[in-house]
């Protein structure tokens, strides 16, 4: 079998500084105090965050690769298991606490560093074992009574789960607040420093080139699994990404209308035909930041008509957006921007008909995109903050699928991914529906019957003037003809 | 950078027939039925399997790679996640219960399949909903009162965890036995079918060639993980396997006396060094069955003469070990065979001296090799059965971490893996040990600090006659040089 991957890279694994997450603290800190002195409280009290704990695979000693637990990972930066942190309100200071190991630990796992290594690699002002938390944080504590303990607790709108708050074994030696901390350090990873940006971009660059490679070695005949495998590859052989943010969409044919394809009972093991639309989403992670990147393309390098029609409504929606964004506008209404640019793109191609205002007030625009335009990007794919205590969640078919519904504000990094989808389990009940039925030429669109979908994924930072995209994926119609043929890309040094 | 994996392969995937589970789950009532008989119980009643579930990642809806739990892929090999499955004793008929996926699926995760679709790929009698479990075992059963279910319920010799029963909401439906299903479905896979084989040496097949990639593409000034990375793409890519059986051991230097290395504490990130020896422990699953494979080399591609001495005396061990193989053999007398060797080697060099008799009473070979031989490998990497109920866990050193002590059988697949290691946290109490001092060459012993490790794993299917090694790396010294600068492995076709 021919060469794989065999492009090389531009890129290689930029340098981390702990010092990224000394900032987060301080701006923990900062909105921390300003929320108790808002609220008439003092400002004391720690901090106490627990990380994630290793874990294995049902009753087997099989242990599965640990990633730290999001919100430990933004104010630590810790990539081990079992560790707990805390920060000292009033005075700032911070405190790891390291799992203590036993002897055979350095027999089986590595050298077992000293107290001293996790303080000056983590940046923090003390660091301790994890069995004297209590007696710790009681020694640190210059006001009388029990130490105030401030636990992270609270909804994450996306999977509608709670956050578990760090446990101890003498939890009644504190007074335990379970409400304060979780909006506000949510609050915080909503707005990206420029430390966290840079890791943004990175691995943004490294899929960007990955996304290429995967174009180019498209091949009718391959397995979409086999184009995974390049990504994954090209990410961690040349940016040092051992996780990605999420499981590789790799999405060809039919299958291209499944919007979370890839999944163990999906698993990317389509074997990619001439003529089919492939749709790809997959997103490296840098030190726990993410990218979440999608490109559609042709499998045999070459658009369709049928193809071209629906891309560029979708490209124009992708275009139209981004164009758009800057703080202050709503990104409900960059969503329906989306669904507008798409249904015009769709009429004008004659597979709608009717009055396009018409047709958003009946949400015609869900049937074709029934997911939302985009989500805030961190060190979660799906990163918390969508929703604030007081914003609500629309109820409108497609906007209801929106992961926020807030208006933009600088230094937010938010995916844009319009998408136009022929999906039967949506489409066929809408060409019955009464109030719909009217819209579609019927002919027509039953010249998309598996067609299967396209969406174009980009990741975008707001920035006071605008807006800046970190993305740099072909996305023009020839551009990715040109590159899957083997033209360079970007197609100039300064692109 | 230079390409990387463009070897290619000489495989492709092998199909897989989901009769090899009907013949297990032909084997387990066999087995079943006749233990019910010899303590003079009736065949009737049900053994009741839980499928594993999808986990999301903390309290993100961030799903982690699904992969089923063993004990039902081993009867049932279904890959989706919410499955129940049953087989009815005294009929033979086996019985899946597959979720019943909510309208939304079909939008987001895929065509929701029908029943029929998994009746007839996974080959069982019937299927029905999850949630017609209670009725369906009640319809099926012929004799009065409860029927009878047998869940799995039993002690993992490795992590010592215990099986998680299958939970259903009305329990008290059924009389329930957590005793006799555990050890009896353990022993059955304990002895590998021809078709269970089959699909080990495949896996074995392809991450030989991968192993053989990866000490080809090693050069001084990489990182580990970028290996791990040619070898996870070199099986994904060529063999379609999406999972390893563990986290990649990518040591070099030092490292390779870490015996778990690779985890995300010490995630493979050190550069490569002129002088280093390499430590590679990595191997694929296909279709839930594993491989587990390490070989040994020198990372600039040319053994120095403390590496050869030491790799000679772990290489001797593993051959004199396979050469011992066959059914009736003890595997604590391999062990030991294993140590001795390695002993003898030690002392043909001049690194310890004395009476390799004392020696062994001693226990000094655990200094040096403190993990076990082997262990059976089949769909877990540490497959379950080591030590069934009567066979004690040797207590001495060394021994007391062989996962089985068992007494080979036709049909084990066991890896044999010995090692030689210097490591600072054994050796140096070791040296200064009233007993052990003396076997030690004190200076010889010194040029050997920080040297790491070595270790050579094959996976060996025990035969009537002997046994078979289903892996094919280069072992011999010279055959690993000389696949380094290039030259084809196997030597030849026939090899």
């Amino acid at each position: 079998m021919a060469s794989s991957t065999g492009g090389g890279s531009a890129l290689t694994p930029i340098t981390v500084s702990m010092e990224l997450h000394t900032h987060n603290r301080r701006k923990l800190l900062r909105c921390l105090r300003q929320r108790l002195l808002d609220s008439s409280r003092s400002i004391h009290g720690f901090v106490l965050l627990q990380g994630g704990e290793e874990q294995n695979r049902f009753c087997t000693d099989h242990t599965i690769l640990f990633r730290q637990e999001s919100y430990f990972a933004y104010l630590f930066g810790v990539k081990e298991p079992g560790f707990y942190g805390a920060i000292d309100i009033a005075s700032g200071r911070s405190i790891l606490f390291a799992p203590r190991l036993p002897e055979e630990y350095a027999v089986w796992l590595g050298k077992i560093k000293p107290l001293s290594h996790f303080k000056e690699y983590y940046m923090v002002d003390m660091v301790f074992y994890t069995d004297e938390i209590v007696r710790v944080l009681h020694d640190l504590c210059d006001t009388p009574g029990k130490p105030s303990l401030f636990l992270l607790y609270g909804l994450n709108t996306d999977s509608n789960n709670y956050s578990k708050p760090a446990m101890l074994k003498e939890m009644e030696k504190f007074d335990v607040d379970l409400e304060v901390l979780h909006p506000v350090i949510t609050e915080c990873r909503v707005h990206k420093s420029d430390m966290e940006i840079a890791l943004i971009q990175f691995a943004n660059d490294l899929s960007s080139e990955a996304h290429v490679e995967v174009m180019r070695s498209a091949k009718v005949g391959m397995k979409e699994y086999q184009l995974e495998s390049i990504f994954l590859h090209h990410v961690y052989m040349y940016g040092g990404c051992r996780h990605c943010s999420y499981t590789c969409i790799c999405a060809t044919g039919e299958n291209s209308a499944v919007l979370h394809y890839g999944h163990a009972a999906a698993p990317n093991d389509k074997t990619l035909h001439d003529g089919d639309m492939a749709l790809f989403d997959m997103g490296a992670e840098y030190h726990f930041y993410g990218s979440d990147i999608t490109c559609s393309f042709p499998v045999n390098g070459k658009f369709s008509k049928n193809q071209l029609l629906v891309y560029d409504a979708v490209l124009k929606a992708h275009d139209y957006v981004i164009a758009s964004m800057r703080p202050g506008v709503n990104w409900v209404d960059m969503h329906k921007l989306a669904e507008r640019t798409i249904l015009e793109g769709l009429k004008e191609v004659g597979i709608i008909h009717g009055d396009i205002d018409d047709m958003m007030d009946r949400r015609l625009g869900a049937v074709f995109m029934p997911h939302g335009l985009g989500h805030l990007l961190g060190i979660d794919t799906h990163d918390p903050g969508g929703y604030p205590k007081g914003l609500e969640r629309p109820k409108e078919a497609g906007l209801r699928s929106l992961r926020t519904a807030r208006t933009l504000e600088d230094g937010m990094v938010i995916t844009v991914e319009p998408g136009c989808y022929f999906i039967d389990a949506l489409l066929l009940p809408a060409m019955e529906d009464a109030d719909k039925s009217k819209y579609f030429n019927h002919r027509e669109i039953s010249r998309f019957r598996g067609f299967g979908g396209i969406r174009i994924e980009s990741n975008v930072l707001v920035t006071a003037g605008g807006c800046r995209n970190l993305t740099n994926c072909p996305r023009r119609p020839h551009d990715i003809e040109a590159v899957m043929t083997g033209a360079p890309w970007p197609s100039s040094p300064a692109a």
